[in-house]
């Protein structure tokens, strides 16, 4: 049986080891963050040396750092209430709260009129290109651009970020809502206190010790060069693909885009199809967000950026980690190439 | 070194063994349950099997069952925008979004008037005191109740009930909101369609494959007969207890109660210098609540049940579990009645 390959990182990461030596560790911790006896000090600690880990690593000390059960949950505290705009290429965790009208433009980028007034990401999940973000940004979605590209939230200039710990190593369930200092958000969870009054429930501490470690590792690996060498790799694969035939379309391949994303167009061979077949092939690859319980559409995205219907709903999603090899991409190539060659033939006939 | 006793269960528990081990196990998958390739069919199927679990454990097979991030905001989801009513001895997770008018006896039991526009607990975190509720309920704190009391889901005559895997040896972080089956909530949490489009956001796997296999095993040590065990040395304790002074009051004592509660009221001995005493001394015990970030105040629990200020500040709650032992508690009985003693002779003096 040969190897699988696990080519959809965007989607979600594998745990780290760090993460989850972290993770193992805080098992053993027994108290509740808000007892006052020893066992609750203990669990508050650690508690508070994550976020201390999760600020450092963000680039964001000084600013507060509100965990929250993910990106999800971050972006209805940040966003909820607040009249905010956006282009139609956030997730749907934003622009569910947003008014989506901002033009988007043939690069993926977004026209931002008020800054103040505007939630706009740093990276797209399934396109990878990186948006300008202007000063005085009201909300960016740095779930996808945190650990990939090296930034440190209090210089980008937006008043509130959102991370989620499993896109950069750390178990899925955690994320953070990033406040500039002096910012505040109604609680959405009410009851405790915990937070600082901005979201109550008992904190997920197994998770936080997950998500400190491994943002923690994720700017280490950043700053020791690692997605430089991913996106070589990614490189690699794109002109493996692009060489199969010139009516797919490498999308964003002249903008700015993170280092591990290739979006292919190829009109006319859906997504979904392309993700079974390489499914089967021993290739785990997404047809856009995985976020809607496995329903396969057109892209929100593409079609925010110009491409017809059949087009949006002919793409595919590689995302790269810094665990995926060369001779992965190659193997994922010659299948990929292979399957291309039949639905063309196909296509020919039918 | 003397050991610690950790008693204070009812705050949040110690992780079981076999809920370590799903975690463990959890870790190794690598896939987004949203995602169709293999690694997402392998992660959807551990979330579904733990679903499945959750739902026999509480006798709530048919039911549907949908996982927050724990009681809080299954809380939120259940009472938001209801109208519901409560007494005020509901924790404030779901007091936060109820008019909590209904009248509380000296004995700890409320006073329905309309089932369906109520959330009743089913048993106090505080004090033990485990309410009858009626048909028709519309919504049962069930958080304190599973695993220490013998129910079905199906068959408590509430249309939706909240568990939090913290409460019999699951992680923290991790809940659900059960729904009577047919009935159905609004999102709170907006942007992909997990959980049937009831709650957004990428599902906590590894925490729910902790919360499953503490569920499972929580109705295991429940069909066994543990809590008579831990009842048993809870009333060891109390009696203890009581031998060292009249003034002490053992609240719920003649009510029906959780199996591992003991709730002592001391007029004039302040709950959180006791904490603090016993804590010194090697015991984590608790003054009410866990949940306010460290703050203690007066019960308003016992406030509730017709307590004055004083007595309702001087408030103890021990709360053990199946690994708790008869010299676990018989220690504490030493360290608090001489220390009792001494608080005495400061009284008089004073």
């Amino acid at each position: 049986m040969k190897p699988r390959a696990y080519l959809d990182w965007n989607a979600t990461t594998p745990l780290r080891p760090e993460a989850r030596a972290a993770m193992i560790a805080a098992m053993d911790l027994v108290g509740n963050p808000s007892s006052v006896h020893a066992e609750g000090r203990a669990a508050k600690s650690l508690l508070e040396r994550a976020r201390g880990q999760i600020a450092t690593a963000l680039g964001a000390d000084g600013a507060d750092i509100v965990f929250t059960s993910g990106a999800t949950e971050a972006a209805a505290l940040a966003c909820d209430g607040r009249d905010l705009h956006c282009g139609d290429i956030e997730h749907e965790a934003i622009s569910a709260w947003c008014t989506p009208d901002l033009p988007v433009d043939a690069a993926g980028q977004v026209t931002v009129t008020d800054p103040t007034k505007t939630a706009l990401q740093y990276a797209n999940s399934e396109t990878g290109i990186v948006q300008a973000l202007p000063e005085g940004l009201a909300v960016s979605d740095l779930t996808q651009a945190f650990g990939k590209l090296p930034f440190a939230f209090n210089w980008l200039g937006c008043d509130m970020g959102i991370v989620s710990a499993h896109k950069h190593g750390g178990p899925k369930g955690i994320g953070a809502l990033i406040l500039r200092r002096g910012l505040d958000v109604p609680a959405q969870l009410k009851g405790g206190g915990q937070e600082m009054g901005r979201r109550a429930g008992t904190e997920n501490l197994i998770g936080i010790a997950g998500f400190a470690a491994a943002a923690e590792t994720a700017a280490r690996d950043l700053a020791d060069g690692v997605w430089e060498r991913v996106a070589g790799i990614r490189n690699i694969l794109e002109s493996a693909l692009s060489a199969a035939g010139n009516e797919t379309i490498s999308v964003g391949k002249v903008s700015v885009r993170l280092p591990n994303t290739l979006c292919l167009v190829t009109p006319g061979w859906k997504g979904e199809t392309q993700v079974m077949q390489m499914d089967l092939a021993g290739f785990a690859v997404s047809a856009g967000s995985a976020c809607s319980s496995g329903k396969v559409r057109a892209s929100r995205v593409l079609r925010a950026m110009g491409f017809d219907d059949t087009a949006a709903a002919s793409a595919l999603r590689v995302s790269l980690g810094p665990t995926t090899t060369e001779e992965d991409v190659l193997r994922f190539a010659d299948a990929w190439t292979a399957q291309h060659r039949k639905a063309r033939i196909r296509a020919q006939e039918g």
